[in-house]
């Protein structure tokens, strides 16, 4: 592929040459990718998922570089384990772009449609949002993923992955590009940005006007870095400080399994309960707190959590604003409901924020008032997830206010336009 | 209004810190806007659109001081005209807040909803943005509108206007406070920043976290310098190139009357023609041509469109990318639909274009390919207006793709949160 190495005639092209050259290529290929129907897109993706599966022994193969690579660099295990690819993980990869193939194509849904007393009759139509820059660390399977919705939604992509998967993701964009280009679909739809050059990522960010939309997917100083420098919109969250409030008409075995779950099912993903507040009425809390140190959680408290409990250890205050993203929970004891929006309103980062109570009244105050992009009652905050949402698959979930909250799937790949008909209207 | 002027113990207040506390305090009034029902919503901008009635002559007078001010240094006849207020425009500014008052409210509509099969119900629901800040020139009218239509969606707003509209907008504003606070409504929704210092402007633009969407009313210089200094998303258009291109199988008599309607009912509104596209092969080009020259417009060709009228004045390569908002028009014969789109694609600004023609399959290709907020057949463009459109308001025009694009009313400034309701779910 041209687009992913640097050939001797554009060696000496900076950044933004690059960015630009690669972006006009893919602003060209979406161009050709709008005229195609939904199923010729459900077919291209489906060719490209039986292309990965067609180049299991090249992609391992150069998986197995990276990782040797990868362990001469000194990567942590866990660092290892996320761009380790083996067969069963390839398969999964390949599935996921089918499972993509076959969602409904957003784009020519018509939102909405208004007849003006002039006649004239107006639609609003959802269309791709043109050219998708994607920058993400480890994971391989982000190189596929992301390529797959942004695809069946009609936009390109300019996928910007990690250093140490450069060979993984070449190995998966040659076999999404042969699929593509078997069908006859654009294979500049999806181009890998070539990785030597730590200042792309900088020339990405800042390539307004070229580059409709970044979407970082990694940890929180990539994303923080992104933020930061961007000057194109930034669809992410930076952290997920999920909080889940106990209320005192709170049924007991409920706040149980509830909190449990939202802690412990997986604790390093950003829906995770990273702080527990329970209502000082509530007669249970001592049971709570005790199943969550039981399964294994260290527990963080203020000094009424501790009272509950002496294997809760103290809090900072840097607690109350902590992502652990592991088995530690911060717990704070708070008086009623006001107290708890109050909580949440100063450390919350607006991603997923629960209650557990039986009472309407209660409930509907937390939701309302709670400015998150998910709130919840009665369930745990860990279902905070494009799959769980029935959305299929998400490229990311945003904490932002504009265009698009909480997970974001095909729907969040769009915009839309307004088309206007008449039959020679001119304004009075 | 002590948000209004510095006073002495905040004379030493940097720009930076008098942001922040004026979005603090906005942003306390926005939760307490968030409680008002619709109804109360309503009500208070129906007292301050009669607290603006009520205070005609402290408005009028504080716009004297204004005009004479401006006079005094040089203003041009055109800002005077829109710094001027007098009675009539004062009871225009009234009766549009007022008809904000009678919008829908768009907060707490559903905009879809899920039941999963476990059970877990999902709705979409609208909720505001949160603190709009408006940036805006000489017009003072648009301290109301921008005001009614912030409040009116549940926002708070930070307006900063000209400083040669200061009196015209504290006036304004004293009488919406007034009107606010006269049915217990939170005063601080609506706060005008001191134009003392430019460097607010500044602070503004950079006061991410602390202010959630800029939108920017004024010329070119203004959109610009927002769109180039911006850390927090702007909603905004920097030009309107909108392109009318007359088909081959457009009706004669209506190509005359969209084309001239297009380019004069109005010059200077960001929905004029600036660019007519004719197709060779249509055989009335002349008389399009020749109806706009009687009309009084200056018309600047390419050689063939100057072959069909000697009164066309060559067009160099800047006109095909210049927003004249004057009786001017770039003008160029071009070989058919794809040529077309091509020019289009290639000098469009994405805000309207418009196709004339009798031909649904030419009709539907151009609708579908040009990529602008608002695409038209057989219309004027100068239909691109968020109250043609029906919308009742418009707070502006976008020509960004994410968020909200074309017409920006109501919908517009809210973004919505998932709330997900569950009896005691857990993620297997």
């Amino acid at each position: 592929m041209a687009t992913q190495t640097l050939d001797p005639a554009t060696a000496q092209e900076t950044p933004e040459a690059l960015v630009a050259r690669m972006a006009a290529a893919g602003r060209a290929a979406q161009r050709q990718l709008a005229l195609l129907s939904d199923a010729d897109k459900a077919a291209a993706l489906r060719a490209a998922a039986q292309a990965l599966r067609a180049d299991e022994a090249e992609i391992l193969a150069a998986n197995a570089r990276d990782l040797a690579a990868g362990e001469a660099n000194g990567l942590t295990k866990a660092m290892l384990d996320r761009l380790k690819l083996d067969a069963g993980r390839l398969a999964g990869i390949a599935d996921a772009v089918d499972q993509v193939a076959s969602l409904a194509d957003p784009v020519g849904e018509v939102i909405d449609r208004a007849e003006r007393p002039n006649g004239l009759v107006l639609t609003r139509v959802r269309v791709p949002i043109g050219l998708i820059g994607i920058i993400y660390e480890s994971r391989p399977n982000v190189t596929a993923d992301a390529a797959a919705l942004g695809f069946r939604s009609g936009n390109a992509v300019l996928l910007r992955g990690g250093s140490e998967a450069v060979h993984s993701n070449q190995a998966i964009l040659a076999a999404l590009s042969r699929g593509l280009a078997s069908v006859g679909a654009p294979v500049d739809a999806i181009q890998l940005v070539p990785t030597q050059d730590r200042a792309v990522v900088g020339a990405m960010l800042t390539a307004a006007g070229l580059i409709d939309m970044i979407v970082p997917r990694g940890g929180k100083s990539l994303v923080a870095r992104v933020q930061a420098d961007a000057r194109v919109p930034v669809l992410a969250h930076l952290d997920g400080i999920c909080h889940t409030y106990v209320h005192v008409a709170a049924d007991r075995e409920m706040a149980k399994a509830v909190t449990l779950n939202a802690k412990m099912r997986r604790t390093g993903i950003c829906g995770a309960m990273e702080t527990l507040l329970l209502d000082a009425r509530f007669p249970h809390n001592a049971e709570v707190v005790a199943s969550l140190i039981e399964a294994g959680c260290e527990l963080r408290g203020d000094a009424r959590a501790r009272a509950l409990d002496p294997r809760i250890q103290p809090a900072s205050d840097e607690d109350w604003d902590t992502e652990y993203l592991d088995a530690i929970l911060s717990v704070a004891v708070v008086d009623g409901l006001d107290a708890a929006l109050d909580h949440v309103a100063r450390h919350s980062s607006n991603h997923t924020d629960a209650i557990v109570t039986g009472d309407d009244a209660a409930a509907t105050r937390f939701l309302n008032q709670v400015d998150s992009a998910i709130v919840m009652v009665n369930a745990s905050s860990q279902f905070a997830d494009g799959g769980e949402f029935g959305l299929g698959a998400e490229i990311g979930i945003a904490t932002g206010r504009l265009h698009a909250r909480g997970p974001v799937a095909l729907e969040g790949l769009t915009t839309y336009k307004w088309v206007v008909r008449g039959t020679g209207q001119t304004r009075p």
